[in-house]
């Protein structure tokens, strides 16, 4: 296990140093002479050096199923990573989450001011789009905006994140934590692997698959956010921890060592989906056992 | 013209009659238990009765140039609609123009708190994406996606908005005035023109006339909110009045009657334009009129 996950830490890396100049590149070709600081400010958190998981999600199930054109993968990955971004830009506004630190920095809007910090956020979601309507274009039954779109959208990230700004602590039972993670950062992780898939050429039962990995991998992941928040370090992290002190979240309402089983058990059944493909990238395995051990 | 006049008012508020219960239905169908709050802010300023002209940029410019589906158009108009008012509902925020009234109620964050009105306006936002994502899957090479997310992006709306909060007032000439007018307001006009255009089948050059048409037309819309601004009653405009005291607009730049000018040789160019295609429906024509004409 030690080496799938040396193999999982090279790959992600290698697959932050293709990203990275892309990302770059596609923001720098938005320039005109009155933006600098927006694209700057664009430029800023996505550049700052996340994981980049969610484009691992979209690659590894791209590969795992089929021969994908490379290039389609690049542009679905920064598609990823770029609403990924945002979403973190928007989350840590002082109206939401109201954090100071992101991705080891000050978060956008600490450094650009609130305004530029939504419009930048807003520009990466654009950004985002371009590329998917560009795979839409190129790849008839994609169907990549609607799919992030939804993702994205009341049914997806902005329901959860609206149910988690707003629901009162008393109300907070497992049901309703489990919405508002599966939302947040579930449905992201399921919209990747599923695009991934599709770019693949994936069949309608190795999509769905795709998704079952990605449904139980993203809530893991929320979780494992739990413990990491419960106990960990800001320096480590490179964000803001104890953040959700006060507010219920999976280690509140079941203590540390019933959350952390229970994301063991997501992650099992992760595994278990990846059992019945037998193509499926090893590194995907490796992000289970990645996700369950990492300390930021 | 008083009949042209007439014609293009009961166009339009059969417009407004058709759009209202087709966005309240995308709306609705977005239902969840736990988001009754977010939904109902969604809908809030959306439905309160905008004058609908995107939309009819779309819807008249499709058929100006073709015999397009009428589904198509509806779901094309729905997602300018959208893109306008998620653009209305930011730019009001505090941290932003700091506005308290729009289309004649309490603007979205006034009445829901800053957090939902900007969940509310992204969502608002998605919910184009994922219509323009549809029109993308059953249109091969229409390019909507990628048309609008260029509009509201860096390239456009989120360009002009940020040059405008940012830009200090002593910096402000008439350059740069055009270059945030064009952006904030214009870059929408044209994609809604261009995508009407392209469900209408236009060859390029009706395609670039209607693009030519609506680069006008946004530029003297935006040129009558600075004279409506100057002059105005809130009470009439639904929205703040002299909003922008302070802020170097095309009046303080250049006077009232010079910026009146302006505003009808824009005016002119857009009609020259209609002069050039014999099918152009009459109510583009009557559109800038209504436009040089309108009080609110």
């Amino acid at each position: 296990m030690a080496d799938l996950a040396g193999a999982l830490s090279a790959y992600l890396h290698g697959l932050g140093e293709r990203l990275g100049p892309q990302l770059q590149a596609a923001v720098a070709r938005l320039e005109h002479a009155y933006t600098p600081e927006l694209l700057e400010a664009v430029q800023y958190t996505l550049l700052a050096g996340g994981k980049r998981v969610r484009p691992a999600v979209v690659e590894l199930w791209a590969q795992s199923v089929g021969r994908p054109r490379p290039a389609e993968v690049m542009a679905a990955a920064m598609a990823a990573e770029l609403i990924h971004t945002s979403s973190l830009v928007l989350d840590d506004l002082p109206s939401m989450d109201d954090a100071r630190t992101r991705r080891g920095r000050p978060c956008c809007h600490v450094r650009f001011g609130v305004d530029t910090a939504i419009l930048a956020a807003n520009a990466q979601l654009m950004l985002a789009f371009e590329l998917l309507g560009g795979l839409d274009a190129g790849h008839g039954g994609l169907g990549a905006t609607a799919l992030l779109a939804d993702a994205v959208g009341v049914r997806g990230m902005i329901g959860g994140q609206h149910v988690d700004l707003r629901l009162p602590a008393q109300q907070r039972d497992l049901v309703r934590l489990e919405y508002i993670h599966s939302h947040k950062t579930g449905a992201l992780f399921v919209a990747c692997a599923r695009l991934g898939a599709r770019l693949g050429e994936a069949s309608a039962g190795e999509e769905e698959l795709a998704a079952h990995y990605a449904r139980n991998l993203g809530l893991a992941f929320q979780i494992k956010d739990d413990l990491l928040d419960a106990t960990g370090h800001a320096a480590e992290m490179g964000k803001d921890a104890r953040q959700d002190r006060g507010k219920p979240t999976f280690v509140a309402c079941l203590g540390y060592a019933e959350s952390e089983e229970i994301m063991r058990r997501l992650l099992d059944t992760a595994r278990a989906a990846l059992d019945r493909l037998p193509a499926a990238s090893a590194h995907l395995r490796s992000l289970c056992d990645y996700l369950a051990a990492r300390r930021s």
